[in-house]
């Protein structure tokens, strides 16, 4: 792997059934990382962006999580479909996407 | 968590047995990446550097792997007994570690 201008990290922690933290696999962080995947396939950019998963992140409760380095933007409650966006404006356009950052007394 | 100062990726990518490029868990990885965490207890730093596992970072064969952000610096072959090292230097004074750092044809 190339150094990448960008590098995406998707929290994929998972926990137990039932803890209180809940986690981002349980909520949708999987389908997420492969969905983010296909993405990075299907516009052939493996030379500039990095697609990675990892441990937790931060906001259990608001997940999935996405973390883009090396700006540092956490981005929260992040579904398949804002995918594309997140990719022509921050990934290849350097504007991150307002509406998707985290709280910010959670990142700031 | 808050908006980390540093954020430290330790691989912990793991492949079934045989697999023909190894992985960074085979390595040590898991055992990398408890002792950074028995670290920053120590030192308390919780709040000013972030340590969290990750999917596969690029060169398998020279793992364990650890990437810090925000200046995407990659180090290679990491043992427990360098981390101090790593936070003294990189963490907290902000000089990476040359001797460690990934090979340039790999990470530039």
């Amino acid at each position: 792997m190339p150094r990448p201008r960008k590098h995406v990290f998707v929290c994929n922690q998972s926990r137990p059934p039932g803890h209180p933290r809940g986690s981002c696999s349980k909520n949708g962080g999987t389908e997420l990382l492969q969905a983010f995947w296909q993405e990075l396939q299907k516009r052939n950019l493996y030379e500039v962006i990095a697609i990675t998963y990892s441990g937790c992140i931060g906001p259990c409760d608001q997940g999935p999580n996405v973390l883009v380095y090396p700006e540092g933007t956490l981005y929260s409650k992040v579904s398949p479909g804002d995918i594309g966006e997140i990719f022509d404006s921050h990934l290849l356009g350097d504007q991150p996407v307002e509406r998707l950052l985290a709280p910010k007394d959670i990142w700031n």
